[in-house]
């Protein structure tokens, strides 16, 4: 049974909605975290107004990280709710496992934010009810969420209706709340102020209620719940309109940096009691019409059109790019995206690799300001990052495998789930050995610039990081006396299933290119920046790391195509065990061979969780020839599960840079079925960033054919068979671009004020500003390997 | 419709069943904290195996208090859960609200502390599931749990049962446990050590299944959970078995006391693992059987026998009985009795005066071990009385409002609920000023010491108590000038709907009988026990004292009668404004009156929440005659909400004193009912442990006329119409009695070692030890007012 429906919606609906139809409380976490709302700052899953056992009803705001207790990592607390709403019929709670469930359809409205649900019940005791439930997370004032409620029932009945701010909601059982204070002024309006346990951070919310009928109304406090209660008789057809609106604010909010606490208290209270009577004024109408007009904004600007007979790629890549949109304060340097955004307690909100390698690249090429406060973000982590490589006893900066608030450092957890074999816990190696995140950085930081040529940026920050990084990687080499070179040893790579290999290809390369980076940049600041240069060299001893770097990167020890053309992953990899991994590739669920095996074991055996030699394909593709990758694609594929949902979208973009068409498009949307589809179990601990942001750069650096290879920027689209035409906005160097691809053209136009130039299919074209450019495109020269595999 | 049914069972299981007959999701509350499990140690909620919202599955170990946050008060902390199953039947939970349930019943046994649910189920793909699941707390052993699942399906079907610890459950949202660590041995056996935030008590938990069918076993941990999770084929008709054992310790139990930390957690895991071990071998059958001998032998012991027409009477003080057994720890002096014992979070374990005046009497007439572990409980929590004391400017002990562990002081909370007209939190005065507790402990040490005569019991503790709370009163006591007398000003009767009161009249009384207990106490000491007064000397100065006490005892006020014979609750009761009460007394729930006023305008009308002079008929009814009594029963009784569960079973017990036979059994009903009533939600927060006593209490004490009046024992047993006959043990100074009453004689055994006296309807009767004797009663000399009212 299908529980989703894509291609509801006609007209100017069309490929806009998304429909939950089937009311099923096993598979609550799916749409609570694909329907997610928020606006970066706040982020709301979509649990149903009312209870069931299993929902994880978790708001969070950015960056409010704390500690549940001493010996577990930051993450990020879930907020007191507000999106509960108890409606009782007759004293029949409004619950749709009980009585009759006529009609249910939960739609998300990506063009708007809002989620829709109508459903008609039929309570245990004949009384039906037709309802209508909406919510909004505003788009145009962070700090609020709307609800309205609409309903009729079939004859006269006793109506409670329950709401409030509930501080009993925890992380899984962690809470993260003290010094609860609470409030109602005017029997309505009600204001809950908590404070997190360890890092002290305040949080004010206020909520207040209409109701188109009479009501006795009743305000209730339980141990951590403030709540009002209406009650009322509602008559047979009667129309019955319920709204709430609700008000977060935190002592961390921007608006009160600078600010002692105690002022802090006072202002949210106030700024709290302010935005709430503004937004009631407004009702939940006005309120839904300001957000969507910056949706509307939003949409124009970062559409992405997907002509053919492709209806659900279409919608996944508004799916993506709403996300994209909510998963960031654009203009907040001291957070960054969570691998579960704000959408779910996985990963604990932590940022990871991910953003740089797969989040990154879209605001990259379309809104560069978010790049760049995302990228201030890693220079700000750069007091973690130096900390960490202090504490293993290497120099420079060593980024956190996982990060949280800028001034945290390595956070990620010491142990996870159970080693089935010893029946302790599984001891968490990423936090200390997977070392590239620090080169990934490097490298996004490079990207951003070549696409931005960001001087600014470069100036102030990206120069020290990428110094910083390389002079960690300097220091963390090892030599090797027999064979006279340097070497990385016990690491992790992108490949998680291999712990503590040796050379890890992946890792080996990237060191490199980060050191190269480095010894260029202080080659150039010598020759034409000598303020600049001057500056840095007080910080870091540039003519040290200069001669360092020189040393090293020529001795470094880079895995090169043995004779069958096969880059090592790691040392040793081919000597490994053979696994038949038939029945974990057939799997619904990933992970499943941690049922049968643990890491140890798992490391014994070729059988590899994500892309890895791929990845670097990917990132440093110019280095290898296409038969090279088509080798290692072949030799490495058969062998991985993906079970990372940062597999597939690389393994898309470099099938389709192979000609292997059909492979990539097989690839393509198994990547956009890793929060969409049908599998309703994927999301539970919330959507996918990495995978949403591997949406877009399969969509456009992979069919789209857009990548920067050094300064050049490249265009070589290659389209799915099914798709006849896609259309994207790019931005380079501070111009906007409209590309539009399809089969035997491709068609720029130029809104911003410079020329932009680029090399479509290796051959160089120039856009003068304001202008729009048509070209023919040349039959694919990798055709002849479509049917490859 | 009937949720509950009482009198289930025949033959020899003839009322000792409760059963309810009824699945319904709101009222879950009810039968888990009715049907609770335990044995003073450990209290466990009966919370079903599968999960439903709005359900609270407490699991409580004595003694294991501590505070989720520093602002708020200690409790006893949610341990990690052991009873939720998870059943799924192709993929389908057991839930029913789902599908079709043809079949629902749970019987609650208090003969053997068994609780037994059978159900017939359909999933909603139409597989026929019919199952017993039994749960047992061990009384035989402490730490030990069982549980036994059994079923049939009518048709081959996929099953996974998932079962183990979880320690995501909360206070309502506070979490209390930190420093995790979980292992599973053997793929099968689980262990769970966690500690208290706070008071770093250790928990260390330990299960283990069995399933008579070969299953794929998989351990998993979640963030704070740690499952096994069993997946097989079962087929139509088979009979699949499935057994859980559990176990429990804390770094608090007695075993314990004097080692190290380090130590006591691997003895806690050692001891874990064999308990578990030698459970396991002996089956859920074992240790039922176990369990099974130690509820025979309380029985034989405890039993009381109600004749007549009175089914659900006798059900009832057996309900009593079985609670009263489990809601101690008998043997450990550091624990006190929980306002909601070990069956809820509300009261958060605290004990209060509920203790001494509702409880005790039962231990001190039937077990005076208990009793004495009790009071020894009071004696240490003198400490915190004397830090209290003198925080408030005071002298001697004055005893907390609210205790918990021995040495945490006073506990009460300083906030409640909404204050419905201020819309801020209801500022919680009992702690600070509710004073008549003091006085009311040492009432109790006067009536253990009474009943038992034990010597050693007020050498060692008993009194010090007496004197320090004594020095407490007369440090109390304001002296008024004008009226050159003492008096007791701003204090909170038992009326608690009366905040800020001069001269409550039960205080005043208590305070002075306490005062004269002391005095009486001192000259017996010099008199006739130099050693002991030397002693206490050397603590106290108790020629001062004694002074001291001589002159305030003289000059308190004590609110005496009035023209019409009421003796004012407090100064000014009469000039109160008038309130009809009519809608309050008739609602189904307490408290209804918070919902139109807040306490300050309360304390402003002739509005009573519980008994106040008619509790101090009941402790010191000698000090006034049966008109007064009569008179005051009369006028007080019409302004009394009984929104306290310790009202109604005093006003049973002073009705029938004052022969107003169908009143008092009303009231008796009413108080039977208070957590076995058809009211569902009454019991949410836990049974009442007072008004639980309060039946006891009632039946004994009321009805069946046992009373101290000084230092003789009194019998004026006056049985309601319904009942034919009603027997009881009783135990005075280590003579175990049977006594049989019914309607025209008396029947004593006594199993003692002693010659027994007592007062039967004032004639001096005297039972030699080993004997039996029967006595003709007189016709009530109330008999004439039974229809008074």
């Amino acid at each position: 049974m299908n529980r989703l429906k894509y291609n509801a919606g006609t007209g100017n609906q069309k490929n806009w909605l998304i429909q939950e139809t089937v009311f099923d409380e096993r598979y609550l976490g799916k749409c609570e975290a694909i329907f997610a709302q928020g606006n970066g700052y706040l982020g709301v899953r979509n649990a149903l107004e009312e209870t069931y056992t299993g929902e994880v009803r978790d708001t969070f705001i950015t960056g409010t990280f704390n500690k549940a207790s001493s010996e577990e990592v930051t993450e990020l607390p879930n907020i007191p709710d507000m999106t509960g709403i108890n409606i009782k019929i007759n004293g029949q709670e409004l619950n749709l496992l009980k009585g009759k469930l006529e009609r249910y359809c939960r739609t998300m409205n990506l063009k708007n934010g809002e989620v829709v649900r109508e459903i008609i019940w039929e309570t245990p005791s004949k009384i039906r009810l037709q309802a209508q439930f909406r919510r909004i997370v505003s788009l145009e004032n962070e700090h609020l969420m709307a609800t309205a409620v609409e309903f009729f029932l079939d004859q006269d009945a006793d109506l409670v209706i329950e709401t409030g701010i509930d501080g009993s909601v925890t992380n899984s059982g962690a809470q993260h709340f003290c010094n609860i204070e609470r409030r109602v002024y005017d029997i309505n309006e009600m204001q809950y102020v908590s404070q997190t346990t360890e890092s002290q951070i305040w949080i004010a919310q206020h909520a207040v209620c209409r109701l188109n009928v009479k009501a006795d109304v009743l305000p209730e406090m339980g141990r951590r719940t403030l709540k009002n209660k209406y009650h009322f008789r509602a008559k047979k057809d009667q129309k019955i309109s319920f709204e709430k609106v609700s008000v977060y604010h935190s002592s961390r909010d921007m608006g009160y940096m600078g600010k002692q606490n105690e002022q802090i208290i006072e202002k949210m209270k106030q700024d709290g009691r302010d935005v709430l009577k503004t937004a009631f004024s407004k009702g939940y109408e006005g309120i839904k019409r300001e957000s969507e007009k910056q949706w509307e904004k939003y949409w124009k600007a970062s559409d992405i059109i997907i002509e053919g007979n492709a209806d659900f790629d279409q919608l996944a890549i508004r799916f993506a790019l709403y996300h994209l949109n909510i998963m960031v304060k654009h203009e907040d340097n001291r957070v960054g995206i969570g691998a579960k955004a704000l959408t779910g307690e996985g990963y604990k909100g932590h940022s990871f690799w991910d953003t740089e390698m797969f989040i990154l690249p879209y605001f990259i090429f379309t809104k560069p300001e978010t790049a760049r406060t995302l990228l201030e973000y890693r220079y700000k982590n750069l007091y973690g990052a130096r900390k960490k490589a202090q504490k293993n006893g290497y120099e420079g900066a060593m980024y956190p495998w996982e990060c949280a608030w800028v001034s945290d450092g390595e956070v990620t957890p010491e142990y996870a789930g159970t080693d089935v074999i010893t029946g302790e816990c599984t001891k968490c190696w990423t936090g200390l050995i997977e070392h590239h995140i620090t080169a990934d950085i490097a490298y996004a930081v490079e990207q951003y610039y070549l696409v931005t040529n960001d001087q600014d940026y470069m100036e102030q920050y990206g120069c020290e990081i990428i110094l910083e990084t390389a002079r960690f990687w300097a220091s963390r080499l090892q030599y090797v006396e027999e064979q006279d070179r340097y070497e990385i040893l016990d690491v992790i790579g992108p490949d998680e299933y291999k712990e503590h290999v040796d050379n890890n290809a992946y890792t080996n390369y990237m060191a490199k290119h980060n050191m190269e980076l480095a010894l260029h940049m202080i080659q150039e600041l010598e020759a034409k920046h000598v303020d600049l240069y001057g500056k840095l060299d007080q910080k870091i001893n540039l003519l040290k790391l200069k001669k360092t770097l020189e040393e090293r990167i020529e001795k470094l020890y880079i895995p090169k195509p043995d004779t069958d053309g096969i880059i090592s992953q790691a040392d040793g990899f081919k000597n490994l065990k053979e696994l038949d991994l038939t029945k974990y590739k057939l799997a619904e669920q990933v992970g499943t061979i941690f049922d049968d095996f643990n890491i140890q074991q798992i490391s014994q055996y070729k059988v590899i969780k994500q892309a890895d030699i791929i990845m670097l394909f990917f990132v440093l593709g110019v280095l290898f020839d296409k038969e090279i990758q088509r080798k290692n694609f072949e030799y490495y594929e058969e062998k991985t599960l993906h079970d990372s949902s940062l597999s597939k979208c690389i393994h898309a973009i470099i099938a389709n840079d192979l000609g292997m068409e059909e492979i990539a498009y097989e690839f393509y949307e198994s990547c956009l079925n890793v929060d969409l589809g049908l599998y309703m179990k994927s999301s539970d601990a919330g959507i996918h960033s990495a995978s949403i942001g591997g949406i877009w750069e399969s969509t456009v650096m992979g069919f789209g054919g857009v990548r920067m290879k050094g300064e050049k920027l490249y265009l070589t689209p290659k389209l799915p068979q099914k798709w006849t035409k896609l259309t994207f906005p790019l931005c380079i160097k501070g111009n906007f671009l409209k590309i539009s691809v399809d089969k035997t053209s491709v068609t720029v136009i130029n809104h911003g004020n410079e020329e932009v130039s680029f090399l479509l299919q290796e051959e160089m074209v120039k856009v003068p500003a304001g202008m729009k450019m048509e070209r023919k495109i040349r039959e694919n020269e990798y055709e002849i390997s479509r049917h490859y595999f």
